[in-house]
């Protein structure tokens, strides 16, 4: 039941130059289903990553950060679904290892050129053997048009898989950007998603790469809450290739500023994707918070509201219920905050004015912009002129069942 | 569904000398239910307030806090259900004005003398003709042992009434406490739950009497959550009204500390059972984070797990996913903490151990826990001697069809 959200098309998924995934059924926990994901760079492909600020962090996070700054370029990504590996101790450690080694040995690059990703189940033992069993299928089926696969290999809860491409020319050359994320559940991104892949063909240095991750993060993954929940196994990657030969050197070139423009556009399509689909979700719901006196102000009222089990069950039923808002607002922790300069809209219903119901507010017309699937709540503090965007989805029987039922 | 919590008898709340209550079914939001309560304190009586710290604050919470700080002694307070009076701007103000100038000229006091109490809905307007109309029944009614039908009338969704009384003796005398509060819903209260009034017969100045307040609801109402949402009217009050000749002069005195650890026993029984009764739950948990560096961090942590809608669900589930309870405990905020030295505890059975799954563990273990009616989760942060208990619920499908349907 994802709000407005449908598979992409195989066709939609457009090859990076540079990139190969394979795909296996390794049985970690579901029989014959897709669960393990090999993805290979191009020798020179640079790699940026930006991982969960949870102190749980999971094992394979723990190996990445340290890949990333031990320097080797990255070669090898392995992503498993069904255990998260978090939450496992010395074992998950050695466990991550283990499938960077058999990766690296299997496509003939260094153990510490491989990034391990897992996402599933946390705190029980990594079967660790059925990841290795699987690692030879995953080679078998390399190819640069098995985005879709690669999508649905890491799955959970999702319902969809989610990916998307951007194709944009710089310096007269062709450059393609192509990413999958998957995430549904335990989903109050703290630096990056789930998991979330982004390569292109472009080239460019290494520091350039992380800011542009960084900027894309932001916008995007960093921009969404499902339930408030933040994941011990957060990851956002960005591969560059450099195969397409378009080559980015300056931050303050228009080369860089493009590839940043698509590249964020594809994360907020990803990480919207996650809230859309987001566990039990029937509503999608923008909160846009405005004239504040800091962008930081502004997104703490907006996650004050994104996380209120108040407001999102009033959104399930399509109760216009804006005394809920209001409340969340009030204890969003900004203590000089004056209400009497507060306006709340639902779409283009003005509901509430100086610190109450606005007179000429008609309940049938908070009713009616209620029932529809996607609903913009704009909150003007009138402080300032700051701004920001959360997005966010309505708590539902689903969502009680499908997390009462997980591990069932 | 209240966990382990019923009425109490009408015969276990004891009159407090100097204080009577009337009770009258105004039809405020529903007709034939008590809905109105009339509080009368003799001449001579303290009294000390503890108010939410939402900005939104109600409009009734304003004004309590105008008239207590004015300094003219309480003698009245009012409180009715159905509606909150919050969000409701200067109208809201002039209503909750208007109840106490009426329920002031009934029983010959100040306006000013009268605290003014509102719960249920925000942001409608209160039909305060209804109130008006309603408080001469309550004076024809007022009683000293209408303690549990005054517990009655201040209910929203509550489903079980709350109120207890203690008893002790002080300097020879006899001394009674007896206490009423209210809350099942937007609990996550931030100075004071939704409505709690505790009265007592001791005599004490104002200042003894706003101390021991203050660590009553430190220990009690500032320690539960349901679901994280800090309410627009939280109010709790004691009112001292010296009856007893039983008087408390220091704060380093016998007869205050007797007195103040019953409010706090009081208080604690009060606040528990509003999560006893919070909305749809089936489970009550006790949240004890020990060996922490500061009260505050240990409160963090254990706010972060009562908070987290994945954690609440397993517990629904009767589902030991302690994974979810770590990752909550990752998230908390502490950004030293070191997950080696973290334990984790499900009642009696240690889960976790050294940043993993306790090697000892066995899943019925944790099974046969999960299927007990009250549980506690004990984390042990291994860094500090300090410690914090905090009491949540479960997040259940009720809870859901509750706030989904709660103003239809």
């Amino acid at each position: 039941m994802a709000v407005a959200l449908t598979p992409p098309a195989r066709e939609a998924l457009l090859p990076v130059p540079g990139v190969k995934l394979g795909i296996a059924c390794a049985g970690i926990r579901k029989a014959d289903r897709k669960d393990l994901l090999l993805m290979t760079l191009a020798e020179g492909a640079v790699t940026a990553g930006l991982f969960t600020r949870n102190r749980f962090c999971a094992a394979p996070v723990q190996v990445c950060r340290e890949h990333l700054t031990a320097g080797a370029p990255m070669r090898a990504i392995v992503v498993n679904t069904g255990n998260a590996n978090a939450g496992t101790g010395e074992r998950g450690l050695a466990d991550a290892r283990a499938i960077c080694t058999e990766a690296a040995r299997l496509t003939g690059v260094d153990a510490q050129q491989v990034l391990p990703f897992s996402t599933g189940v946390i705190m029980e033992p990594l079967p660790v053997e059925r990841v290795l069993r699987g690692l030879p299928q995953c080679v078998t089926d390399l190819r640069g048009d098995n985005w879709l696969s690669a999508a649905e290999a890491i799955m959970t809860t999702d319902t969809v898989p989610k990916a998307a491409s951007r194709r944009l020319r710089m310096g007269g050359r062709e450059v393609t950007l192509t990413g999958i994320a998957k995430g549904a559940g335990m989903i109050h991104p703290d630096m990056a998603t789930m998991l979330a892949f982004v390569a292109t063909d472009a080239a460019m240095p290494a520091g350039l790469l992380r800011g542009m991750l960084a900027h894309a993060c932001e916008q995007s993954f960093n921009a969404v809450t499902v339930d408030g929940d933040t994941s011990t196994n957060d990851s956002f990657v960005l591969a560059a290739t450099g195969v397409s030969g378009a080559r980015v050197e300056r931050e303050d070139g228009a080369e860089y500023r493009a590839l940043r423009d698509a590249l964020t556009d594809l994360a907020v399509q990803l990480a919207q994707a996650i809230v859309r689909d987001g566990e039990g979700a029937t509503k999608f719901i923008t909160l846009r918070v405005e004239q504040g006196r800091s962008r930081e102000e502004c997104r703490k009222v907006a996650f004050a509201i994104a996380h209120s089990p108040l407001v999102k069950t009033a959104f399930f039923a399509g109760d216009p219920n804006p005394g809920r808002i209001l409340a969340a607002v009030g204890y969003a922790g900004i203590d000089d905050l004056e209400v009497d300069s507060i306006e709340l809209y639902l779409d283009e219903v003005r509901v509430a004015t100086r610190g109450g119901r606005d007179p000429a507010y008609r309940e049938p017309d908070g009713k009616r912009v209620m029932q529809r699937d996607e609903i913009c709540v704009r909150v003007v503090l009138g402080r300032g002129s700051a701004a920001a965007t959360v997005w966010t989805c309505d708590l539902s029987h689903e969502y009680v069942t499908i997390n009462a039922e997980y591990r069932t």
